[in-house]
């Protein structure tokens, strides 16, 4: 099996799902249109009247098994001059292929793939016989997807597969995608009461009381160690001129993604970023040397434009939140504030339990402003940066943004999925077209360089992250509530629970009395499913011995202890809300 | 001088004023507007070209006092038809008051005031000779008005003055505005470098971290007593559907100061207000009488439009946060929930030294949504609720809000002038409008009633408030920078000053060390400049004896000690973040 690569196993795969279809519904004429290989497997798009159901996947899956298994094909490679192309798949009905084939040059030569009655266009390369192609792959699901991302397309089609090398792979994978299921964000923000979503306000979450509890005390997190690294929080203004998206450039590069109202004859923009309020900011005070590295950090509410087909959940919205800041200062001290960022991320990410951090550094991509001049000193300074912080780090050629080069930092979470929540970003850019200048130590004016960075990224998305990374079973110090107290029977122990509570809640525990009059195993099992880091019983043994009967969540059973126990080791808990690093 | 009111006395001033004008200039035939009584005194509009000074005050002054002293002319009521009345100020080519006069009903009665030469329209009443005015009135400023208030028009020139029975009274006055300007919220912002503004955002404060410091504490603030009364927070979107403005009915009565966006072909709007997203979450989910009184605080960011004329400093802002709730509650518990309001709003205002407090209830305006019978219904309850709450209150008729009666709390400020800051409104109408329901005891569906309420209002415009209010000395638990480190000379005394500094940091307070290569003088004087309430010398003998040089903001000497005493009397202001009625 070693002779081909996993992605020549999954282009195959695909294609044979492609013949498999084909031959399935003859009448329909199924058209393909693009079919490549993603993580964890392939898909292709299919166009035909017949909706695809879950059962006709399976059929399909059976086909291919077959196929693999008693026809063996062959497959060949052929070659066609365009004209030749087209005549070809004019004559099989496909289409969608016809058009794909439009897009080559002229003269340039056109591959297909053979394999039994089937052929496909293809650059390949493929396996030399079907027969050789491992069992082990599953047809997931169907989604719509207009041809060519296009929404004024048709729409098609588009049947997701996961295919790997080996059967074990594929049962991990399917394994963590059932987990996956289970910890959907969106629908444990459902279960459990953090967020809603309403059709007068699309991908714009409503968080309730226990989700906007959540968001406030990242917030509270993010200040924390605001203050060990000395940045300075400010507030700035949500609508802003039209006049300042075009200094800032913003106007020119993002105003497909910003909305705009007029207001007095003057247009504006809701602000889909915070940076040029910063460079006002900067640019009305006369800074010195003295001043620098100055940060200013922001939680100001964003507006971003993405459309409807695009947003998902918490992780793709129209508004949110960013642990946003921007560093003013001067070049030469960039190695070190890097650094200084690197440990503040890592920190940062630790915390939260994502100990797998891949650091990547991207460089300019082909729209950009500035020169390339100006790039290559940005880049050079993040590259050395980066090699004296000691941090393993993947160049990305061509993925910065368009003002300057930057550092993503992705985590890993629970179920291994890799997410991107930081960045780090130079910008030469803004400083030059803002004009802002400070004081050397010399006496004269310098300009500074701006770094924009977050860590969370959007509060908005690293929520929904985190749901899925937990699967909704928050650690002490951030769980909206932290115990549920339940009395065995009201009668006799409310009272007794009562003093409990108001002890626990003066201590400034959330702790959430059960008093309702329904049975002790319908409560025992609704703290379960709230999944509250701690279930407390109590009834005769522990009124008269002061003690409590406290269950973790996750554990089988529950432990009677002392009530100044429970205290002491709730106090503990609560101080994890301070990564360790900043309290020396 | 008790035979007049203070309002007939200053309304005669004021045609004193007139009279000495039209006398100064005759050649430049001053119109005059209206010039009615306000708090403090009076002002009227003049049309003409010269444009008055201040030493034209002076002179104008002068004139009046000499009229009062040496002509004192008597002054007699006239009264004439509407048509004799127009040819007579014709006459005169006062063409404003024809324009007055024409909005008279056909036949109604006009009445005019003559003193000596001049002669001027009013309804009266008026002094009967101008020899009996008293001389406590002082001439202020001259501010540009649009005629009738209306932009459309002709800018006038507003001639402010300040009247009093008495001199001592006008000498309290002018000494009370002379502190004003002192402590005028946008000087001191500047100079406590708390906010900026920019006109890429018109009306709309950026918040330096000094500013953003105090806005920050504020929200932690409510949050403390939101906790100990059971306030729930949530997170809202800021631009939604206008079919929910619709809905809420903001629509029809509040665009003009809504900013709009078109999206996706629908119409947005940014929110000027929270309410209708917590009806939407209310209506989410079934809540039952066991979850009322429910309590959604918010601190979302709103957005309202206000004419470029009507914005000034913080005060008047076109975004801003409101420490904002709605409670959901039957009809049944609203006199107790009052009564709550009432013990949360008193303990707010006190904590922040507001002590003279009043309380109006407003009734229904004639612009108003609902029938009469809801309104008696809205408006009994809160008067009954106010009554049993035990606090003196005021009825304001006609000032209530579109959808309910309302009760707004005033306070007097340190130089005794009032603002409205709180606000308690009841909603027969949204719960309607958005076909609210909740499970009543006896298993019904039942609408609930919603509050709407404000402690601090705005809190862009009670920090402009509460800086005029203490002159931008804050309270130690608030001040954004509680102590400033001196040491005396940087090259014997810095390094225990780091010392001190470091514990000091450590313990949380925000205490900054002066460490620049300036004059002891120059640094004293900058920290008392900056109003800092502690400041802390270290010399040789403090280095010598483990103490401490310090003197608080506003005392004359410092005093000597120890550390220790320093860092436990810190602790004790530093809790003072919490009002005492929440420690119980």
């Amino acid at each position: 099996m070693a002779k081909y690569s996993l992605d020549t196993i999954r282009h195959s795969t695909a294609h044979l799902m492609a013949q498999a279809i084909s031959r399935l519904w003859p009448d329909e004429n199924p058209q393909f249109g693009v079919g490549p290989v993603i993580e964890h497997g392939f898909y292709y798009d299919v166009k035909m009247n017949h909706k695809l159901t879950e059962s006709d996947l399976k059929e399909i899956e059976k086909l291919m098994k077959k196929i693999i298994k008693k026809e063996k094909f062959e497959v060949q490679r052929e070659v066609m001059a365009k004209e030749e192309a087209i005549q070809f798949f004019n004559g099989q009905g496909q289409e969608l292929k016809i058009e794909l084939i439009n897009s080559f040059e002229e003269g340039e030569e056109i591959s297909c793939y053979r394999q039994g009655e089937f052929i496909d266009l293809c650059r390949g390369p493929h396996v030399e016989n079907i027969g050789q192609l491992p069992m082990s792959f599953k047809l997931l699901n169907v989604a719509g997807a207009y041809w060519r991302g296009d929404e004024n397309n048709e729409m098609l089609q588009r049947v997701y597969a996961a295919s790997f090398l080996t059967k074990e792979e594929l049962a991990n994978h399917l394994k963590m995608l059932e987990e996956a299921k289970k910890r959907d964000h969106r629908k444990l923000g459902k279960e459990l009461g953090l967020f809603i979503f309403d059709q007068v306000a699309p991908a714009s979450p409503f968080f309730m009381p226990k989700g906007a509890h959540l968001y406030n005390e990242l917030v509270e997190f993010m200040r924390r160690i605001y203050q060990k690294f000395d940045y300075k929080e400010v507030i700035t203004p949500q609508i802003l001129d039209s006049e300042l998206w075009h200094t800032s450039g913003h106007y020119d590069h993002y105003k497909e993604n910003m909305y705009f109202s007029e207001i007095d004859e003057r247009q504006f923009a809701v602000k889909p970023m915070n940076c040029p309020c910063h460079m006002l900011m900067f640019k009305n005070h006369k800074y010195s040397y003295r001043d620098l590295p100055l940060r200013f950090a922001d939680f100001g509410r964003l507006h971003r434009y993405e459309k409807a087909g695009a947003v998902a959940g918490l992780t793709r919205v129209r508004t949110f939140c960013q642990d946003d800041a921007h560093i003013f200062i001067d070049l030469d001290d960039i190695q070190g504030e890097i650094a200084k960022l690197m440990e503040m991320f890592f920190i940062c990410y630790k915390h939260f339990g994502f100990t797998n951090i891949k650091v990547n550094l991207s460089t300019r991509p082909e729209d950009k402003a500035g020169d390339d001049k100006t790039w290559d000193i940005a880049e050079d300074a993040l590259k050395q940066a980066l090699e004296k912080s000691g941090h393993e780090f993947f160049i990305k050629e061509g993925d910065g943004a368009f003002y300057g080069p930057k550092i993503d930092v992705e985590i890993a979470d629970a179920l291994g999925r890799y997410f991107q929540l930081g960045t780090i970003q130079l910008d030469f850019q803004l400083p030059e077209r803002f004009g802002l200048k400070f004081t050397a130590q010399d006496g004269n004016e310098k300009q500074p360089v701006v770094i924009h960075r977050a860590l969370l990224g959007s509060l908005e998305r690293f929520i929904g992250i985190y749901i899925e990374h937990t699967g909704g079973a928050f650690p002490f110090w951030l769980a909206p509530e932290q115990a549920v107290l339940i009395p065995v029977n009201n009668d006799n122990h409310l009272d007794y629970a009562r003093e409990v509570h108001a002890l626990f809640t003066k201590k400034g525990f959330r702790v959430r009395l059960d008093d309702r009059n329904e049975s002790l195993g319908y409560k025992t099992r609704q703290t379960q499913k709230g999944k509250i880091p701690f279930m407390i019983v109590i009834g005769d043994r522990e009124m008269e011995n002061k003690s409590l009967s406290i269950r973790a969540y996750g554990e089988m059973k529950a432990e009677d202890k002392p009530l100044d126990t429970v205290v002491s080791e709730f106090e503990k808990l609560a101080e994890m809300n301070i990564p360790a690093e900043l309290k020396k």
